[in-house]
């Protein structure tokens, strides 16, 4: 793989950071994708990007910045896009030249340490399973992302990649999602919950019963069960949440719905009359200051873990900051190594339960 | 049963609303349940209340509002209390006289028509399970509750009384449910959504799958797979959403706990200094506002379903507005005849299915 650099065996040292973009995924494509990427590029002088796309559409917008960046910026011409409702199964057999596929494929020839999109998220998933493959020893990939809580933030997974996980796949998940969040938050011993509905030992169902025994008897900093108040706002802090891809989407989008009435109802109620709207108007920056705590765009950038080859993929709906915040967190887990932490740790893991 | 008088037969007409108070349960026991009570008997005239719990405790508390409503309001003395964290099953063989417990009796023995109880969810479910039986028909009981959405609130069920259901019960869920919602709503056809990941018909479990066929083919106003934001904000108005047990629990506490971290953050944010100190002071209508539209204890009130008796479940936390709130959730479920209605329903969509 590019990017990395053989200083003796078993020891990889990061000498690159070429990130791989779908220039024309998600809702607002290239108007989003391209003022993101080269944000980032100003912030990031180590940053190599190579944008994918129509050749045609990005080479125009890009005119000035292939100058500015030169060395830094490339287009890589790809002739088809997948639509955002197009069903996996279908992308992943017509669409062998999208700017999904194509970018996913300079992460397998390494020609790109990571690949950032907003698309469709199935045909991502089902495209990046396809092209890079499981990681060994990995039953099932699963989406992570972070979520903001009182505490700052939690990270979660399995998202919606999987339903009806096993125990195994939810005791991989914490392994894979440990690594992450070391990563990510530069701390050693994340403490990982398992969500459920109560935190006495009987409850749950027969998959997080066996997975709670899986996690006490590993190396992990495991806390035990905990609510789905943890998320946002539970007793103590939790850096890393495992659940069932199934529960996990709908307690993100639940806890998404909820944050949209709140803000409708706010808004509602600061708009009803002259004399609200004063209150809103001196109350402002205190209301801006409570929507950047909980902006969804400053917490964009879900992982996809599992596979041999780091793929973030951004909210469908994301503008130019929240995509940002998807290439940031590509940057950092690739800076931090994590595919090789997460092959490591999952081999060490095995090979933990086969001696004992 | 008490409360019902035959006028020809298979025609019963409520002639008595009496319910049966739980006055020990909660975290507060008789100091939010004795003001909700007598605020509830202030509100309808037609109401007579059983407050059930030691009577050593009661009787000095409630020395003139016997006065006040003599002939609605009783004592029924009981000697044990169920502890909040106690298992269902030791609640169940060793607190044969707590107050839960007679309450519950009351409504087996027809001297009430509904039980309303803050104590421990487990140990009341299995008590009201094992005192009162199932519904013929019915394999699982399930929770359902209301919470704040933009469209005013939008019913749940399962909200953790099982994990594991079947698409059998998700269905049974579905027919419970709908007589509840035109109950308490006053709408003639609630309209039916599934929780699922996704809207698409291969999203999902097979348990999901499998329990939108039953819908389909039911005489329910089934409108299909919802996501997790129609529990608050979907974009479409939804009465009724059915799931298992494990994910609406989850998903209930996600949104507690979002709603606990927005809130957290505004405090934070308002108290930050004089300057936001002042905003919060011009804004404390407004803010007010709010909170009364998402206030949880306008929510409280959660119904047990498939039971041959209503039990109702405040949440443990209420204050005497909750407790008052979930007392009323009574009073409408006893005026409408839910038990009979759900009866009537299961036997119907029961032998509909056979027939086909």
């Amino acid at each position: 793989m590019s990017g990395f650099f053989i200083i003796k065996p078993g020891v990889f040292v990061t000498v690159s950071l070429i990130i791989s973009i779908d220039a024309m995924g998600g809702d607002y494509g290239p108007d989003s994708t391209v003022p993101a990427s080269l944000d980032c590029l100003r912030n990031n002088l180590e940053l190599q990007l190579i944008l994918v796309g129509n050749e045609q559409i990005l080479a125009p917008l890009l005119e000035q910045a292939l100058v500015e960046f030169k060395g830094r910026l490339s287009i890589q011409h790809a002739s088809q896009c997948v639509a955002m409702d197009e069903s996996p199964a279908k992308a992943l057999k017509n669409k062998k030249d999208s700017s999904m596929r194509v970018a996913i494929n300079l992460v397998r020839e390494g020609k790109a340490d990571a690949c950032v999109s907003a698309g469709n998220t199935g045909a991502l998933m089902a495209t990046a399973r396809f092209v890079l493959k499981m990681i060994p020893g990995i039953d099932r990939p699963a989406i992570m992302s972070s979520m903001p809580s009182v505490f700052g933030h939690t990270h979660v997974l399995d998202l919606g990649a999987n339903v009806d996980s096993s125990a195994e796949s939810l005791f991989q998940f914490a392994v894979m999602g440990a690594e992450v969040v070391k990563a990510l938050e530069n701390i050693t011993e994340p403490k990982v919950g398992l969500l459920n509905i109560g935190e006495e030992e009987t409850k749950g169902n027969e998959q997080v019963k066996a997975a709670a025994k899986l996690l006490e008897n590993s190396d992990l900093n495991y806390i035990g069960y905990v609510e789905g108040n943890s998320l946002n706002a539970g007793d103590e802090k939790v850096d890393l949440i495992v659940c069932d891809g199934f529960v996990g989407n709908i307690a993100l989008k639940s806890i998404e719905g909820a944050a949209k009435m709140i803000t409708s109802v706010m808004k509602e109620s600061f708009g009803q009359n002259p004399l609200t709207k004063l209150a809103a108007l001196i109350s402002y920056p205190v209301l801006k200051a409570i929507k950047n705590r909980i902006d969804p765009r400053l917490h964009n950038g879900a992982s996809f873990l599992g596979l041999k080859g780091l793929v973030i993929k951004s909210h469908g709906g994301a503008d130019a900051l929240a995509f940002k915040t998807a290439i940031q967190v590509a940057e950092v887990e690739v800076e931090k190594n994590v595919i090789q932490k997460i092959s490591e740790q999952v081999e060490l893991a095995l090979s933990r339960r086969e001696s004992t």
